[in-house]
């Protein structure tokens, strides 16, 4: 039995597999200030770093979950049905035998983004977490936010922070099979705050996240100091959050951000993710920023920007960004 | 007295300070291949780890040092006289007065540049090191290669690499004083190696090297790890270096200048040298290279690219690179 599936029966031991009706499920996308690289546990997604995110409120993933008339599971995205060999149809129905009551048990997923696929979040986090939600809706097991968190980060690491709304903090944690290892929504409002995407180039990446970080720990030497510099602005942004202080907060964001991207350069053989259009979007924040916009950005593994400001500067931000994708994360 | 001043007397222990003439002396620009980041002692131009570059041959300074008819230096640079006060006649003066025998003793200097200055090649390396050579010569002290390579360390940390053709390697040196911290020609030929420059900005640079070094020394935790990337480049460099394997040898320094970019940009505040235009070039190689060119890059504390190859790959280049310089450090 898969390391991953032993975790599931170890959090599910004594619950019921009885399909009832339809479930249905949603989860919000979201965007990391303190970024997640590297993994102490391929199998389990367990990450050597704590990370803190923004849920991105009406941006995410809803879906319908039932049992299949029949054997082999049928997939919907967006109104489409997709074929059994899909990229997509194959990484759910394989977190799917995590749950899977017997081998001839078929599910009947319908998913719907409502993050948009070419605005650069990833939907994959909020997927996997809405999947999480709705099989304990589905099987009744009323499972705690935590041990949600836990089961969307076996599909994906990053869904292990799309449980909640608002800022969430993902621990590290430390135990082999990674039971304390899951995100809980700090107790923050910001409801100025708003998060815009710059969409420069919706190719897909040369380098996927798993093979990159992968890379990081086994080959580059700065990953060593990787851990101390999280632990700095996990607790620098947490104090920027509590004290409502948008400069700190965009601050640290924009140097983590860097400084994941810095890892990843100096990664054999080296990863850039950035684009001419990364360093031009980079330089008209930083110019807007010494003309007095409170204006931010981070990046995640791949070559668009998210700017980070305030309510107060959306129509400045607009101006400079006219094609920018507007979130409030607190609605 | 400063601690440079201390050194110098201590190097020209016993010498005389009589002036003799007109000296005249040239030295290559160079270009590291695994570079220099970083110092440990700011007074002395003593660095953390040891470097090795490539010189570059015909690309250089020439000096002419006499004694200036009365008190106060004058300098010249590529003919035109210079004000006192401008920057270079006040780095030029400082350096002077590490020797200078007596306050009313004036100098007259004429400098003249063959490294383009808007190619993008720093000319303060090879003007120290000329400017090192003509003190000696002017004097008559004749100091041996490594204390010249000392002297012009104290100038500018680079110029230690400007006192030899070819491959030169300088020693970090653990000594307070500096007197084990010098560079040597490595014994090696490699007369189809060519650097190409390609110009992208040539406005002043934004953040100095030497107020960038202190900051990531300061502020990098990345910075922990470099010393220990550039003992294993710089062994890497050397096997390349020995078996003529050029691939090896641009995959070092291409890691190696990616790698220090990325101490850059995880400093903090962060520093980003590079232009959409450098990102643009980075691609253009990495594109070359994937299409069977052996094509590499390095990059300094600056937007623009130098490029690595060899001689009979030289018209590809061009055509790739219409405005590159090119430069045979072997003749």
């Amino acid at each position: 039995m898969s390391a991953a599936r032993q975790v599931v029966q170890r959090i599910l031991a004594g619950r019921e597999f009885q399909a009832n009706g339809t479930a249905k499920a949603y989860a919000p996308a979201n965007i990391a200030l303190v970024k997640y690289w590297g993994k102490r546990d391929e199998a389990l997604n367990l990450p050597v770093t704590g990370s803190l995110s923004i849920s991105l409120g009406p941006l995410g993933s809803h879906v319908e979950l039932a049992r299949a008339e029949s054997a082999g599971d049928r997939v919907w995205l967006n109104g489409q049905p997709l074929p059994a060999d899909s990229s997509f149809a194959r990484r759910a129905s394989a977190f799917l035998d995590l749950f899977r009551p017997a081998k001839d048990f078929g599910f009947a997923l319908k998913a719907r983004n409502t993050v948009p696929t070419a605005a650069g979040f990833a939907s994959s986090a909020s997927g996997f977490a809405a999947l999480a939600k709705a099989a304990d809706g589905l099987f009744g097991w009323g499972l705690a936010a935590r041990e949600l968190s836990i089961l969307a980060r076996l599909g994906s690491g990053s869904a292990a922070r799309s449980l909640a709304d608002g800022f969430v903090e993902w621990q590290a944690g430390t135990a082999a099979d990674g039971l304390d290892s899951f995100a809980e929504r700090l107790d923050a409002e910001w409801p100025e705050l708003r998060v815009g995407a710059v969409v420069l180039c919706s190719d897909e990446k040369p380098v996927g996240s798993r093979e990159g970080m992968k890379r990081s720990v086994e080959t580059c030497e700065f990953y060593r100091e990787w851990p101390g510099r999280v632990a700095r602005d996990l607790a620098a942004l947490k104090t920027a959050i509590a004290k409502k202080n948008f400069a700190a907060l965009g601050e640290v964001a924009e140097g983590n951000a860097l400084a994941m991207h810095a890892l990843m350069a100096a990664t054999l053989p080296p990863i850039v993710y950035a684009l001419p259009e990364t360093v031009a979007a980079m330089r008209t924040i930083w110019t807007a920023r010494e003309a007095g916009l409170a204006l931010w950005f981070t990046m995640d593994a791949g070559p668009n920007v998210k700017l980070l400001f305030e309510a107060k500067d959306e129509s400045r931000v607009r101006e400079i960004f006219p094609a920018v994708e507007v979130v409030a994360p607190f609605g």
